[in-house]
């Protein structure tokens, strides 16, 4: 691995050996490839969950637990399947308990993407080569804490020691973008650009959430929505904000793609109505979901915006732990939903006008993998080089498994030259190893290919394709730099 | 592999050479693994289909064909697809013809797991180790069907040989269970449960099945069924008789969870009617099975037991051949059933009212692997390890691909380290060889990912988790010795 | 690879020596069974879209594109991935600026089949044992388009150079085979029969198309169709007449078997009414398709045909490129369709009245693979090798990835050694070398097993398994030579 930034003293028997610089590269040319083509490339990391907050202030945190375990809801899962009772997870444990009792499930995490996961983001940035467990908890959170004091351990040089080039966080339409204007005016090196994430607006079905979004899009837009004409002009009025904050990219969170996206009239007259009356429920809530995202679709192709549609997960399954501890803390899941037709419909209404836009599908069930890999073909066109993405393995998917079928069945189905690569997707500051991992698994995977005489054996060729792969393609599919 | 209990005089031209010692593992960690913590531990089955009253009576086989043949579908199966006419598999011909047959078809079985499986147990128990083909076939059969005449190889003495601790049959809930007090009695170093079946009880759509079901139910209850309270008070009082007998897990056989599981008054009061109208259908067959077992689920959690749900299977696919020679006789099938919502709604009732017992998942479309093993995530806590299993690979996925992928799935998931391990789900003596085999595919997955330097180089680590994966965790996890 | 037929002087620093005699072979033992025992057998392609014109004709193709870039879909997709305009793929630019565009894109597509069959089919028959790419495009279009207007580049030239005894066509069922007899007059050593293909008559749902396939109908059959009987007899007529013309297969292509396949004597009234009133729709489009085919099946069971389902594909998802292109211009895609209980059904209701043909089972969406190959076991019997076959790997799947998947879930859930192999599915006389690809994957597949110890070292045992599986199976299952 890379030099650690810093040295902490270390358990020599306790040294976690298998963490080498050729970690993952199974031969000589995987590691060439690595070594001169892959590792040093910056970091395009265009979706992520990161505060833009905590960048534009520079925050550093208090301890390990702070930036480490708050919020990480795959660790949670870990400690819940361990057998950790609650109050050490997302209870009111002190913080140092709550690291030595992830200490104690790190060592029964073996052939889980975390135990990767965490003995990388101990080595880099903090410099431990230590395995993590109940023995060495106490030293390494005593370290790890003391280091994150330090100003080269603030959210910007951690992301600098990253090499991250630019980063694409995930926004509410409302959001003022004040420190992401901040970070624009203030930060050098560093684009962070925000994301237009319109979830709230398709949700008519909960009336109090979506009542509470059209308040909120009133007062930021200016303006009154009483009924659908005034909601697409707010709804425009935020692409244009988002647009003038340097925001290329929108972003959809949905189980499947709305079986419905057109609306009567008497449905818009409905609508109207529903915004005065209170006890009044939309009798098309899914049609008017297809309807807004599909409009929304117009206004991202007009601005030459990337879409992207994450698809397939099944949220909130544990009701009482939601009522407890919230969304987004472990207790949602993969479904099994229908994708193809209503995928292939809504896409099609857009290319048949050619309001299409770039487009990037993730899909949350590996089942899907070829579904999904294979619906991008129908929409390529148009002279835009790997225009519909079929997206980096995602969430529970993210994990050398997870990579190597998402990257296989894209070369099978697509061309993998042409793939904008991985995005962190993460809430962590360390979350950037995994573009290393990505790397480390692509260049893997090409050089065991090379050594089965199943690719040309000619580093030039493939290197370029890697090159692409990790940062090149993305450099070029998204249009960060232009107005 | 361990020495044969009994030599055969073999054919050395047709020796089964590949069966060594350190069959299926490829490199010296794997075997390390193997032969130092995973052989020799005790075996505890906890969910199969073997005869309770075979046991109680140690009964001895008459030939190979009655001990290896009959009943199983699988070879079956494979006769059928290879051309062996009927009469040979289910038909009247006699049992040596029809054991030529089978050896007529072994050699064609190349890749299928019944090759491996076929001359496992003919090395272990019958000690011969040559391939099962037309030539060996009569030489074989006479050989086997005589050791079979021995006492070291009635039921019991099958069952030490193969170092079996416990073992969990499948049970009809008005069973009288005699076999198993009879076991209890009689046999020292052998635990024989009973497990809690009760499918019957929710098939209301077959009303002849359902009526013949409380019938019985009414006769071994000593409880009249006139309404719902009844058939509830009834199946409680099998759930504590069970009890009673030593039974701590319940098992579910469905294609997938009932969408619904609340009945209103007024279909309790339907219910009523039904019971008594001999032309009645019952109009919520769905919700009455959902109910009943949501109900039953809730006896469970308060007695600590486990319960099983094997879902996905899409059964009695041939009508035919239905008539001819009833269920389970190798029609059965892979179906695609939605699971998702259903699956996760169904364990969502249970664990907001806190009345969630540990329960093990298994699916049989590998489709939904992934689906099934993020699931169980969305309900473990409570301090319970691993208290939410995703089950081993089921039925026509117990072979060595389907074994890997439920070992990977589970170990991406969540975490292998908590998995209690392998079952054999058989009603065959001569199937304890898969649990051998479980373990040498676990060994051999573990020891690739160390040569592979993913994983620690430290054997007692990872000794450690064969241990618990191979035995531990299922002694832990059921709750079999206490009151 | 084999002596090519014919040498262009290359560029030696530009040579693709990744190809050598022993691609794909890892192995001696994988090399011995491609060399020894599958290299020369003859192919049998049962299944693919070649032209029995150009065959009949003897056609020579004008130049490189036309015989390799136009109808390919599958290079046009990878083109429209790349960015290249539509103009260079299906529109009105030159034949040799096609080519050379798609030149440009050869380098791009590592990892994805079309890698592996450029090269493979340039080698042979062309001889070329360079890379394609922008550099090399000119010099290889000019020499091979010269060759293809040599005899021996001929359509029934290159037929003979690939070893094909025997090809499989698909025909409409209106179709006058006249180029089929034609062939079977004057062409000696190649067997080339029609497949009957009766799509249009299940799809009542386009009245259109629908009433235009009856208008055909009724002129080839000679029969005047007024109502269902008419219709089933004028089917008739084309199922003999295509028996007579040497037909024993039969083929269809629908997104999921029709869940119903009954028409009560109303729907069989509305039939007859509908034929008259050009505004009528059919009520039960659903069951009308499962009805014909059904009855369709009948027929071929009476014949000893074999009868093929492609199922799973979701097609012309792009609305405004059909209009453009037309369908099968690379607009299809992977569907997600429930397929178990309706396949189940289907094959059950002929099975009952012992109606049901040997039968070959395609699924598109490899999540479904064990679903249909377990599917197969269901119906398998009558004394019947291999009966119900789960096919081989199709369009999307027809790369390695695939095959082996496929060959491993058949080897799992059935007999790997009653497989009847690969069809090409094809349109293009070039295609041939898959049989090459699929048979050194195959030997390979089975190589590694041996070498990892999970088969019997025993060449002759293995040898005549991929003998088997290459050529004799389906030499043996299908009836090509019975009258």
């Amino acid at each position: 691995m890379e030099n650690p930034a810093t040295e902490i003293t270390s358990n020599k028997k306790n040294a976690a050996t298998f963490l080498t610089e050729d970690f993952l590269l199974q031969n000589e040319f995987a590691r060439r490839l690595y070594h001169d083509y892959a590792k040093d490339l910056p970091v395009i990391d265009y979706h992520n969950h990161l505060s833009p907050r905590e960048i534009a202030e520079n925050k550093k945190f208090e301890n390990l637990t702070a930036i480490w375990l708050k919020g990480d809801h795959y660790k949670w899962r870990a400690m819940r399947a361990f057998g950790i009772p609650e109050r050490f997870i997302t209870g009111d444990a002190k913080d140092e308990d709550k690291f030595r009792q992830w200490a104690k499930v790190v060592p029964g995490t073996l052939m889980n993407p975390l135990f990767h996961w965490t003995q990388m983001e101990l080595l880099k940035p903090f410099g431990i080569n230590e395995y993590l467990n109940e023995d060495s908890a106490r030293a390494i959170y005593a370290g790890c804490s003391g280091l994150l004091q330090q100003d080269k351990f603030s959210t910007r040089s951690l992301l600098q020691k990253f090499n991250v080039e630019m980063l694409g966080t995930t926004d509410d339409p409302c959001d003022d973008l004040q420190w992401h204007r901040q970070i624009r005016e203030e930060v050098v090196g560093l684009k962070v650009l925000p994301s237009f994430r319109p979830d709230k607006a398709l949700n008519i079905k909960d009336r109090d959430s979506f009542m509470d979004f059209l308040d909120r899009l009133e007062t930021c837009s200016g303006i009154e929505v009483n009924n659908m004409t005034d909601l697409l002009e707010a709804l425009q009025q935020r692409v244009n904000f988002f647009h003038a904050n340097g925001c290329r990219v929108a972003d959809h969170g949905l189980s499947q793609m709305p079986a419905g996206f057109k609306l009567g009239t008497e449905a818009v007259y409905e609508f109207a109505r529903f915004l005065k009356d209170p006890a009044a429920r939309f009798s098309q809530p899914g049609a008017f979901a297809g309807f807004i995202v599909l409009e929304l679709c117009k206004m991202y192709h007009a601005k030459d915006w990337v879409q992207q549609f994450h698809l397939g997960a099944l949220r909130n399954n544990n009701r009482r732990m939601l009522l407890v501890a919230g969304p987004d803390t472990g207790y949602d899941s993969i479904g099994d939903y229908t994708q193809g037709e209503t995928l292939s419909a809504f896409l099609n209404e857009l290319d048949t006008t050619d309001q299409l836009a770039k487009t990037i599908l993730y899909n949350l069930n590996p089942a899907d993998n070829e579904l999904f890999a294979a619906m991008t073909g129908n929409f390529n066109g148009g002279g835009i080089k790997g225009k519909i993405q079929y997206g980096a393995a995602w969430w529970f998917l993210d994990q050398k498994d997870g990579i190597e079928k998402q990257l296989n069945t894209l070369a099978n189905m697509s061309l993998l030259s042409t793939f904008i690569g991985m995005t962190t997707d993460s809430r962590s500051f360390l979350s950037y190893s995994r573009h290393e991992y990505f790397r480390r698994i692509l260049c893997d995977l090409l050089g065991k290919e090379v050594q089965k005489g199943q690719l040309p054996d000619d580093i030039d060729w493939i290197g370029k394709m890697v090159q692409d792969v990790c940062y090149k393609n993305a450099k070029e599919y998204f249009t960060f730099d232009r107005e």
